[in-house]
């Protein structure tokens, strides 16, 4: 499958490209194609270093939009509406958004925009009939990375296009141990969203390093 | 542990009492105190043929109160609120809110009151003071009377006493296979409780009779 990372210089974009990378056609993007080439480079060093060599090509974000046939948008909330607007060609991919509106105060908290979540605004600022799906949402940052560790998780995708969401399930299947669950229509996204703040209210309060989840 | 289930004749009600009686000194409240008396009977019916007999007394849903140490309402959310306002002596309890505030149309979804969460509204409703804790809010209603089943999950628990949050969590753990998780104090209930229209929703779509969540 031909994968475009945008945003793929970020903590999750490498871990992305680096679980995906072996297994698809993956380009990490960025605003600065230096930057995506360099973490392209050092993603390919430490995937050679672990016997899995895989090419992987740093590329600006619009070239990995017009490389993927999924491309993920592995971007902080508040990068979700520029980049969606400074974007062309999305209409015609399979989007994915694992994007969390949350702050930090005492505690964690969703704070999702007025259309409900990162997935329904990302929906308004498309074209009509985008496919979006959510998926990898809840699984933390610094997880992607470390890859002596399987991903023994749980991945909830939701989308309003049953193909899309089918293709997205099995990205997400084609890294070891991770699971992905339909969890119906965009409109779920909000839930699923909401479920990443909790994880770091556990794992602060319960002195955990990090919390992932499993459906079961 | 002395514990009041009020509303105990629900299905979440009954498998709690069931769950937790060999392990406590349990009653079961409802508003009438007769059919608090045939759910305890069954109840107890049921745990003698599994040989694990115990004792579960049918009380009123005030009387549930009176006796725990630890109070359990175990309501629908609409009820919740008349419930609370009927009950008297909560604020000498640690009461424990398994309440979930869901509706369900095209999909399930979270409909909390305007305090952002059943645990809130609570607080809200009840003396200042009272040691409020959500648990149990995540594990599927028809898991707690399957007890051939082991409850295979974890159970998130916030609040805003640690002593009390302590006892909950032990309550939690006293049930075999449950795992408790501090998730901070009650203002996070809104994520907690928006989790089970999450579950309810994979179970739709993913065709799995009812779904839980593991924390890892």
């Amino acid at each position: 499958m031909k994968i475009g990372i945008v945003g793929g210089t970020g903590e999750i974009g490498e871990g992305l490209a680096m679980r995906l990378g072996p297994r698809h056609d993956v380009v990490i993007g960025s605003r600065e194609a230096e930057k995506a080439s360099a973490s392209s480079t050092e993603c390919m060093g430490i995937l050679r270093g672990r016997g899995t060599p895989c090419i992987l090509r740093g590329v600006t974000n619009q070239e990995a939009v017009d490389h993927g046939e999924v491309v993920i948008l592995a971007i902080p909330f508040t990068h979700l509406a520029p980049t969606a607007s400074s974007l062309t060609g999305l209409e015609k991919k399979i989007v994915v958004t694992p994007v969390n509106p949350l702050q930090k105060a005492d505690i964690f908290f969703f704070a999702p925009p007025p259309e409900g979540s990162a997935a329904l605004l990302l929906q308004k600022l498309l074209p009509p009939g985008t496919r979006i799906c959510t998926a990898f949402n809840n699984v933390a940052a610094n997880r992607w990375r470390a890859l002596d560790e399987p991903l023994d998780y749980s991945v909830a995708v939701c989308g309003d296009d049953g193909e899309a969401k089918q293709v997205v399930r099995q990205v997400v299947e084609s890294v070891p141990n991770l699971k992905a669950f339909d969890a119906g229509p965009l409109a779920v996204s909000p839930m699923i969203e909401a479920v990443t703040p909790l994880l770091l209210n556990i794992a602060r309060h319960s002195r955990m390093k990090d919390v992932g989840i499993q459906f079961r």
